[in-house]
């Protein structure tokens, strides 16, 4: 299996990069292929728009590639994320993509294009604590299949989204048709205000409100408000899903963090 | 002129309101009626939901006042805004409403429902510098429709946002119609990457892209980017005018300070 890493957000870091490598030489059932554009540096970006398009189109083309794995978030996806996934040729509508946070406007992007894609770890998460365990999983799943690696439980078709992101592309030709999957949401870092205020977009919509259901996954480094806020985290997701009539299905094992599970998203025609 | 003020996001301050009272008593044009709601205070928000939002009805409805004018922003209006503007009694649909920030949502509401409302300096904004002018062109317009307390040089129907709370209601019932309209944006303290997010979002919605145009606003007190963003905010909205086919039409005199103009937006059938 060839798996060509890609960054679309933010540049990836050297020792991340040179970590997983050990780990995919180790397992000895994959090639990585880390494109050069990942270690570019743009300002902001992991080069400008128009070389991170072009290394993952490059990918996404190659009928050698069997996978395509996002090296890291930040920021800066949905900036390409349309061009990216316009008229791709068939060789890029069988392989898989995988990542999440900021990668998440891409994912949404190449689903509506009818593509196979993924929530799950990232290259990049080899950094944090217990983060071997994070790019195995992804690893795994892409090997084989692992169903150890996939959030447990779902009930059918899925979707996994950071908050911030998914709250950014709602409208937008990105969006995904919700009839009847379940939604899961994480995020990072964002104070308890706006996931309160988040919640009221996401469920506000006329879209969202066809969702079988919500679940929780984790909303982590909430910085403290001022004035504190009454309750926590899961109490504005409960509380948003019975303003909207969304039922709120219970906590999912994803966030940014090394447990972050996959959550592959269902096949929808180009 | 009976003006009632009401706080349908976060608590006004004691001296903020005791130095509006003197202005008003000084001008002698018109009676404030501060709600001693403005003054509660649950969690993030002055008061709880209901507090907010029976305090807010009950001025709307009521045939003897004039105006209601938003005490200050923060967050927390989106909560009450349907609520607030369901069903209101001829007596609210002729008076007017006047506050931004935070309380575009409740404006986005009111004007949906069909009630005259503008986006303009709030009673806590006395306490800026200069503020005493802020709220003074307020009380001037709703004296007398000041034509220079008025953002000058609009060619026709207008809106004016906060770009978060606009962010934050696309595609929710809050949403106005565009067609035709020119909309203005302001906002504070948001990363750059964070307005790229947003104006991404805003100008990615069908129904923005009927807009006549887009004119920006102070975009102040922006936080350090890390790494450096390149390029300054207004290159930011250039850019998503330009990749969305939306006319640039220049700067607005709105934003988060003393010098903030007044825009009342176009009246429309409830």
């Amino acid at each position: 299996m060839r798996i060509a890493v890609v960054a679309p957000s933010c540049t990836l870091k050297l020792d991340a990069a040179a970590a997983v490598k050990g780990i995919v030489a180790a397992r000895g059932d994959a090639d990585l292929l880390i494109h050069p554009q990942c270690f570019l540096s743009d300002g902001h970006f992991a080069g400008a728009d128009a070389a991170r398009l072009a290394a993952f189109r490059e990918v996404a083309a190659d009928p050698a590639i069997d996978a395509v794995w996002f090296a890291r978030g930040g920021y800066g996806s949905n900036r390409i994320a349309a061009a990216a996934a316009a008229d791709l040729p068939p060789a890029a509508l069988t392989k898989r993509y995988v990542g999440y946070s900021d990668g998440g406007f891409l994912l949404a992007a190449l689903h509506r294009a009818g593509a196979p894609v993924a929530h799950g770890p990232m290259v990049q998460d080899v950094a944090r604590s217990g983060g071997e365990k994070a790019v195995g999983r992804t690893l795994d799943w892409l090997a084989g299949g692992s169903p150890e690696a996939l959030e447990p439980g779902l009930g059918g078709p899925a979707f996994a989204f950071n908050l911030t992101v998914l709250s950014s592309l709602l409208g937008t030709a990105l969006e995904p048709e919700w009839n009847g999957a379940e939604l899961l949401i994480e995020d990072l870092a964002e104070h308890h205000y706006r996931i309160d205020r988040m919640m009221f977009h996401l469920t506000g919509q006329a879209g969202v409100r066809r969702l079988r259901g919500i679940r929780m996954g984790r909303l982590s480094d909430i910085p403290d408000n001022e004035p504190r806020w009454s309750g926590d985290a899961e109490a504005i997701v409960r509380d948003w899903c019975g303003r909207s009539g969304i039922p709120y299905l219970g906590h999912a094992d994803i966030g940014h963090d090394a447990a972050n599970r996959i959550v592959p998203f269902p096949l929808r025609d180009g």
